[in-house]
This record gives structure tokens, C-alpha cells and sequence, in this order.
């Protein structure tokens, strides 16, 4: 009783019950293929950023990526990320009073924090905290750009409270409330460490967020686009973002790099060896590669460089508050020289170059960032991104519903349970 | 300084930071065109679900829809959807066992329900609180095929607590704990109203969950699969459906059907100058129109006979427990003589037919179902479909990435701030 499903009978579908005038435009598409992971299907049209990855080119609205890390701060980034344009300076100023002034979550958000179980993730706590935020913002029912740009803000000025509480209170540290004073960078670095960074110690670590806070469609920011593509709501689509960067084929390898090179390699004589033994054994060495960038992933590169300044500055490396490795402390060699023969080793073999998490690996341990909040940082710096797509898939919306292919029987008999 | 992006600058973009050795496939694609909304674009092949737009025909594991709605409950069409087969009696019983065994909470997510402010969605609780049931899951750092099983059949399991609690908090009614004893639907309807429903009605409820347990790749299906594409956790892939979920562009149409028949229209005579008054002004009419059927969707077919039954038994519809339009009580036609007027004028002169939501907004209304529960059992009856698709995605898995075309300018020159 089975039947052949011929392509006539699936048209576009839709599970979207509301009445659609338009009809589906299915002449210019070759119905027998199937586009699995989307590689290579443009999926809109976007003024956000552009990524040339034969040259190894990233420009976020037009601007080249190393001239906004040379030149400007978060808030700056952010700003051209979702107005389209560089402020002026008071477009600037009153852009970061907006973000200090939401800085703070409701009481009730952390006794939440307070309640969870000690052995999470940090990604686990953001993506449930941002979906409860939603419940205290006063613009939940307003749909209105307006008022989405404002919950925007909110989020992108609440993640590093959100992030920094909850790491303390799983390391059952005391809490540091937020700076009403300090720039978003330098209260970020403030809340997680417990230290008020200096001017260098703050440019370095607003570039890092600089380098991560956009790279178009990748797939936090497609499920966020796909999200509110339903006309659903900003935090639903930063909930989705946020679940989806926990994956480690998304977000996740510089954490790796990082307890790779302290608890395995240690040393500059074992790296030659262990990456043969990777390369061997077919796994994946963390950190290099990139489906797109054939040449220096341009963030790697200014990455590199603020890796080197930092571990060529033996003041710096000398008070690492690594209180995570600290039972290791002068067993490891210098971790930029480590990652410069390893990306020599493997540019030379194989061809494949590093990639942002490789150097951002180096780059936060020597900042002393905690390692638990490596992946939450891309979440931190990427937020901004994420309200700009959003902000732009409301602009000129359309539900994404793509199809799937059936390829099992049809019409099976159905036995009654008795006779099975 | 601006120039022209080729296409060739823009081979496929990857956020991923891994070691990926294949090469992108872009030779079958036309690089000139954007896929907007992915209307008609295969994402992947799949056994789960067959959608005939042109028949009107719906196969869940190649079974058609009615056959399954006649002989299956609940727990039998979710085994058939994660395991592919029509389970033994001795398999759907250790199966209708398990869900029974995690109908509960833990007390910490329930005193959080307890927590939030009473004016909410009982979508967005229910988005957060299946986000922080992965705190306290004891697969949470398991990611083999049979962990995502148990980890789905919890979230099944639980959902329907999390919003009877939730929707009885709101409302300060007394929360009724899960039965040990009661089927999926029927303790379902006992937890949401305080009341055991009778045989008649758990078949009548058991039947519209079956009609809503999948539907192939919607777009909170798509959401779910992209976010567990990056090989993140099942909770993610769920957090992320159901906030896809709450857009109005795909659930909530069959709320907003009932409040309209109850407050808007009210009277049989006022239908067709209301639905005359809607064409005109060329507003949407909730209830009509899919982009798939271009006949009756199987579905509203089997809900317009639910509804027609409820509705033509006086001793049913002197009932209703509808507590929230209790005002309105008598000023009301039969809802579904109210329906069939306005179907009957849609297909008439639009040739547009009824959906889904039509027919379910005033079933479930004569079941006593609240209506701010309405899409949330949406939710509560695809979660099924959505857990049948993870593991599917999961299991020959590759990231959902697409591509966005740029078409800004580029190499803007950078002016300083203070010559701005």
C-alpha cells in the first residue's frame, strides 16, 4: 500500500495559521535537491557585516573591523552595530548612560541565581535568566521598533551582570554590584574579577569584545533571525541565540584551547608531538580551521597581536589570578610562544590557519579572565549583534519556514495494538 | 572608497571554530539569488513527517493522520514520532510509565513559578522554566542518543505541570499535583481545570493533542533543529521552539479566534458584515488560509467534527467552566454554527478554507479550556514532534548555517568622534 510522494504534492508548507496572500515562489527552485546545513544559501539580504573570507576581510556596517578595534569602545560598536552609523559624541554619551542606567537586574532574577544547583553551566544560567527577564520588562507587550531597540539595550547591559553574579555565586564569591561609573568593558572585567582594570588592561579587553560582536549569519544569530521571524519577541530570539552558542560546534573551543594548553601540553616541546598524535588520530585540533577564512582570519590576527603584547609583558603574566590553575603555576611555558609554533606547525603541514579561538584563548587567560567564562563572553560581545539582526529581521520580516524532505513509506496499515 | 562585493568574496561563512575538513558544495547553487523566508528550500531529508498540500493530506511515520487520531492516545503517537514504530503493548506501557514518573517538578522550579509577577504569558514562563529544568537534569552532561531520549520524555512529561502550575498561580487557584495514575491527556485536563474529565472528553482532548504533534519543519521545529545543530542540548533546542512558538505569525491564532467570537462577534447575523468589513479593509481573518493546503487541512477537517459534536450537546455546552467570559454567558451564539458561517463564506467567495485554528479555538473553548492556555497546549502537544526532530537532527547531524547577502557599502572611512 505504499505510494511514490511525487514533488507536485509538497508545495511550500507552512505551519503558520494565519491567513497569507502571497503565494510561494517555487519556479526558481530545483525542488529534487536538498540544502542540507544550508551551506551556501543566502537566506536574506543584510546591511549588518560582511565577511570576505579569500582576503580575510570583516566589516561591520562598512567599517573594517580593525579600524573600529583601533578606534572605538563597545558602546561605540554597538551603536554602529544597531543604529547603522557611528554616533556623535552625545548620541555616544547618552547611548552608555542608557546602558549603565540598565545595568542592574530585578532582585528577584538573582535570587534565582542564588537558588540554582553550584555544578552549571554559565550558558545554562544566561539562556534561563534572559528568558525571565523578559517577565520584568516594561516594553514586553510594546512590538514597536522603539521599543524593541530599548529591550535590546537592556539585555546587552544586563548580560555581564547576569554572567558576573552567577559565576560568583557558583564559586560562592562575594557579589560586586555594577559600576554606575565605568565604561560596559571596564564594569564587565570589574564584576567577574572583583578588580577595577586599568586604562590597558580595559582597551585590550574592549577589543576582544570588539572582535566577537558580530560575523553575520552564523548559527546563534540564524536562530535568533529564525525566532523572531514569527514576530515573537527579542528576548525569545536572544533565548535561542544563547541556547544554540552552548553548542561546542559553535561557541566553546577557545575554553578548550585553554585547558588543552595548561592541562595537557604545558610545555613548548610538547606541542609538536601531541599535534602529530591529533593529526594522526583524524581529531580535531581546537582552534584552527574556518569553513570560510582560506587565508588569517582577520580577528585571529588582531587577537594575536594583543596575545603577544600581554605575554611578552612579564609584570602582566606574573599576576595572572588564576586561582583555577593555580596548582599548575610555573609548570607552564609562555602560552602565546605555545600557540605560535603550534599555528607555524599547522600552517606549514596542513595548510589550515588559526582562528579567533585560538589567540582569544591566550589573550583572556592572560587577562585573568576565568576560563568558565570564556563561552559567556562570546554570548556578551555577540548580544549586540544579535538585537541588530533582530532588529533588522523586524524591519522587512518573513516567517522562515523552510521544508523537509520525506523519504519513508506512506500510507502504513495501521494494526490495532492487541495484534502487534 | 567604496566598492563592489563579488561573489566570489563570499564563499560559504562559518562561525563554527572548529577543525572542518570538508569544503563547501557551492557549485549546484545559484549565487545570485536570496532565499528570503527559505520558502520551498529543502533543508534536509526526514522519516517523521508528510505534508500533501494539494490532497490535503497529513502522515505522521507514514500513518495518516485520521487513523491515528481514531485508534492512538497521546503517549502512543509520541513513541511512534521519537522510535519511529507503533510501540507493543508492553512497550507503551513502560513508555506511558516513564512520562508518568517525571510528571513532576522540582520544588525549586515551582517556587520560581511562584515567583513572577502575575501579569505574564504563560508561553514565556514556560520558555524559562523548561530552560532551567536543564539545571536539574541528571543527563545534563550526557549526550549519547538514549540520554536525549530520556532528556525529551521529561520535557513531555513536564510540560503539562509547568503550565497547569504556572497557569493556577497566575490565577491564585490551588495547584493540583500530578496523578500517578491518570493518561497523559487526561491528567493534563485534570491539572489545568481541578477537574477529572470523563472518558468522552479525554478522547475528545486526546484527539486535538494528536492533531498538533507535529507538523514537519515549522519554524519552531526549524528553531529547534538549528539550535541543536551546534550539537547543543536538548533543553536548548526546546527553549528555543517554544519561544519561536509565541510569535503571532505561527501560535496563538486559535486564542485569538475565541476572543473574537466572544467579544467581537458574538451573534450569528453579525458574522458576515464583520468577516465583509475585514476583506475590505484587507485585514487578516484568523483561522483561514495556509501556504501548504490549498484544500481542507486534514486536521481542521477532524477538529470541525470534534467541534460540531461538542457544540450539538446541550448538556456540553451548558457547561462550559469558562470562567474569564463569564459575563457573556447567554448574549453568545453556538460557536460552531459561527464557524461554519464564516467558513462557508471564506471558501465561497475567497476560496480561502478554514485551518487548524478555527475549528480547535471552539473545541477546546466547549472543553473548558482556558483560553491563555490555548497556545500553550500548542506547545504542550508539539513538544512531542519537537523532541522526534532533535534526535533525528542529532543523529546524521549537520550545523545549520546559511548565508546573508551584504549589499552596504564598504571600507567607510572612519571619522574620529570628535569630527563627527
Amino acid at each position: 500500500m505504499n505510494r511514490e510522494i511525487k514533488n507536485c504534492e509538497t508545495p511550500d508548507i507552512f505551519v503558520c495559521e494565519d491567513y497569507i496572500e502571497e503565494e510561494p515562489k517555487l519556479c526558481e527552485l530545483d525542488n529534487s535537491k536538498t540544502y542540507k546545513g544550508l551551506v551556501g544559501i543566502y537566506v536574506d539580504k543584510s546591511l549588518i557585516t560582511y565577511i570576505g573570507g579569500i582576503k580575510g576581510e570583516l566589516y561591520y556596517r562598512g567599517y573594517p573591523l580593525h579600524n573600529l578595534v583601533e578606534n572605538s569602545s563597545f558602546e561605540e560598536v554597538a551603536y554602529l552595530l544597531i543604529y547603522g552609523k557611528l554616533p556623535t559624541r552625545s548620541e555616544l554619551d547618552s547611548f552608555k548612560d542608557e546602558l549603565i542606567k540598565e545595568r542592574n537586574i530585578p532582585d528577584n532574577i538573582l535570587s534565582i541565581l542564588k537558588s540554582f544547583p553550584r555544578n552549571t553551566t554559565r550558558i545554562e544560567l544566561l539562556r534561563t535568566s534572559i528568558s525571565a527577564l523578559s517577565l520584568y520588562d516594561p516594553d514586553d507587550y510594546d512590538f514597536s521598533e522603539e521599543a524593541n531597540i530599548r529591550k535590546g539595550l537592556r539585555i546587552i547591559a544586563k548580560i555581564p551582570t547576569v554572567l558576573a553574579f552567577s559565576h560568583r555565586i557558583q564559586g560562592n564569591l562575594p557579589l560586586i554590584e555594577p559600576s554606575e561609573e565605568l565604561s560596559h568593558a571596564c564594569n564587565y572585567y570589574y564584576m567577574m574579577t572583583g578588580e577595577v582594570p586599568n586604562n590597558e588592561f580595559t582597551r585590550f579587553f574592549d577589543k576582544i569584545l570588539i572582535c566577537h560582536m558580530d560575523h553575520s549569519i552564523n548559527s546563534s544569530t540564524f536562530s535568533c533571525r529564525v525566532t523572531v521571524s514569527t514576530l515573537s519577541d527579542i528576548y525569545s530570539g536572544i533565548t535561542s541565540a544563547i541556547g544554540t552558542l552552548r553548542g561546542p560546534l559553535h561557541g566553546g573551543a577557545n575554553e578548550r584551547v585553554i585547558n588543552l594548553m595548561l592541562g595537557e601540553i604545558k610545555k613548548k616541546e610538547n606541542i609538536i608531538p601531541w599535534a602529530k598524535n591529533k593529526l594522526e588520530k583524524k581529531e580535531k585540533i581546537m582552534g584552527f580551521g574556518h569553513r570560510v577564512y582560506k587565508t588569517w582570519d582577520p580577528r585571529a590576527k588582531i587577537l594575536r597581536e594583543i596575545s603577544r603584547t600581554l605575554w611578552n609583558n612579564p609584570d602582566i603574566i606574573e599576576k595572572i589570578p588564576d586561582i583555577e590553575h593555580e596548582e599548575h603555576k610555573g609548570e607552564i611555558d609562555n602560552i602565546f610562544e605555545m600557540t605560535e609554533i603550534l599555528a607555524e606547525y599547522m600552517i606549514k603541514t596542513k595548510n589550515i590557519y588559526p582562528n579567533v579561538d585560538l589567540y582569544s584563548a591566550g589573550a583572556l587567560h592572560a587577562l585573568g579572565v576565568p576560563t568558565a567564562l570564556f563561552t559567556p563572553l562570546f554570548a556578551a560581545s555577540r548580544c549586540a549583534g544579535w538585537v541588530a539582526h533582530a532588529i533588522e529581521q523586524f524591519s522587512d520580516n518573513k516567517l522562515i519556514r523552510p521544508r523537509l524532505r520525506y523519504i519513508g513509506e506512506l500510507d502504513k496499515n495501521y494494526i490495532k495494538i492487541a495484534e502487534r
